[in-house]
């Protein structure tokens, strides 16, 4: 349970941290092809993907739960992991329409092949999850001999996606900051250092939980 | 079995590629205060840091060894985790000695901070290991109580050198890549991408088993 809500504090402190990167620090939020559509994607990617599917996952562990019947369980945990991925595709239309309306690029980089592939397999991840789990017809077997790859899937895609936050920090401090450059340490790149720390601790609380 | 030699084959093709980057795409290795010499850091922390520690990971669960007695089976995991710090130790040298030769500032990045705490923690966790599991004094039931830290912050230390070790690519990548750069996709580029996914792969395989 302390390490819940450690974990809480750690996932809610990690979005004031990326609030405060892109409206104080950026150009704010918009959808209008320039910089402030960008900024749609670290938050959303934070919001969704890392700290909702961080509690999506140990969404079973909580002592209070223990009171819900475990399809109530399994529809809450589904549902988490739903928004997160919603959130997730609006997020990733954000930079490819970004992208586009600049002229750059798309899926050049390892941020991006990795990224991509944890958005492709988290839906299949859920398409497996459901069709297992929660279609009546499932025998018990099959249920029990997948768990462990359920899990490990699970936490592998979670793993992907905090690695694949780390690599957008650091391509976008490196991209955004000129002069001063990230190089000489301004405020701006302390901050989303320490963004990145805290995610990394976010996923290692999840990751202690889920194991235990 | 079957995923181990997996793992080797991924680990192998992995050196082989950080080693046609430095050498071929790159300016080789040296120890000049140059290019050359910032080198040695990706190979050795390829081939130290990650392959090295992954190995050791995994090496309790080959059934060739389980004819060693366990006393053996540790002093191979200790040395393996022990060369691989040696190595991870040569390799930051390598990095800070080529910043201060060119005046770029230490430790400012993401990539430095989380990679300086996987060099600080990994000798904490060897240390550990040692006084716990090979100093005859430590009682029995210390050595079972503090297993599931020990196998939950070996692989949280592994699973850290991954993320950082997909930073740094990425950083190299953007301040290497000048014309084309990195966003034009160049052999260099595709082929380090690659790369990442393959390091990957490799910390993925390492945590299946030493989950099952
Ligand atoms: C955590 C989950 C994340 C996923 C799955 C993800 C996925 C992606 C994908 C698929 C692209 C390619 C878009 C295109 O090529 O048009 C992209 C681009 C980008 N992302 Fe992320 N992203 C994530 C988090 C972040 C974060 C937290 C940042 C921090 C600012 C970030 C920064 C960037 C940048 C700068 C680009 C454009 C350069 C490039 O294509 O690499 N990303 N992301
Ligand atoms: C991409 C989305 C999903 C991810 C990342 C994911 C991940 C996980 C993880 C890591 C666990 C282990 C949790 C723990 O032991 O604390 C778990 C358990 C479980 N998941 Fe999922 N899951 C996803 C989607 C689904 C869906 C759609 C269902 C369908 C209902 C489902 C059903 C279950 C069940 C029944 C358990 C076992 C709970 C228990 O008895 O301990 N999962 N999931
Ligand atoms: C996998 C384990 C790794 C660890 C623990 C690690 C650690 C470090 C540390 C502590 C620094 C700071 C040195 C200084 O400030 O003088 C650094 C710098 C650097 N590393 Fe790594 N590194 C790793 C892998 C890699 C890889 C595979 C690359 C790919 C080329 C790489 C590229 C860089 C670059 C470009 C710098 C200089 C820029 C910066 O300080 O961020 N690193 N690394
Ligand atoms: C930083 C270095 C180290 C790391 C990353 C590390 C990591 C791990 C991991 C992940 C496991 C679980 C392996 C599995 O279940 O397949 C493990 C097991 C173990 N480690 Fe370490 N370890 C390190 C250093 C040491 C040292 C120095 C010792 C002292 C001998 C030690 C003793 C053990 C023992 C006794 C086991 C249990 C083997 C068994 O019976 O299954 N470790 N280690
Ligand atoms: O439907 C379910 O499947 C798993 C279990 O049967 C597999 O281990 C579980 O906990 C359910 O509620």
């Amino acid at each position: 349970l302390i390490f819940f809500i450690l974990a809480l504090a750690v996932g809610f402190v990690s979005i004031v941290f990326v609030l405060t990167w892109v409206l104080y620090y950026r150009e704010g939020l918009g959808w209008d092809g320039g910089a402030a559509e960008f900024n749609w994607h670290p938050l959303l990617m934070v919001i969704g993907f890392i700290f909702l599917q961080g509690i999506a996952i140990v969404v079973y562990r909580l002592p209070w739960t223990w009171r819900c019947s475990k399809q109530m369980m399994k529809f809450i945990h589904a549902g988490l992991n739903v928004l997160a991925f919603i959130l997730a595709v609006i997020s990733v239309v954000a930079v490819f329409d970004f992208h586009n309306a600049k002229n750059i690029p798309n899926m050049y980089s390892l941020h991006s092949w990795v990224g991509l592939a944890a958005v492709i397999l988290y839906p299949t991840q859920i398409v497996m999850g459901i069709a297992v789990y929660l279609i009546p017809a499932t025998p018990v077997y099959v249920r029990a001999a997948l768990m462990p790859v359920h899990i490990y899937s699970g936490l592998f895609i979670f793993t992907s996606v905090i690695a694949t936050a780390l690599m957008g920090f650091t391509e976008k401090l490196i991209f955004g900051l000129k002069s001063p450059a990230y190089k000489e340490s301004p405020p701006e790149a302390i901050l989303v250092n320490v963004l990145g720390l805290l995610i990394a601790a976010f996923g290692g609380l999840v990751l202690w939980i889920a194991t235990r």
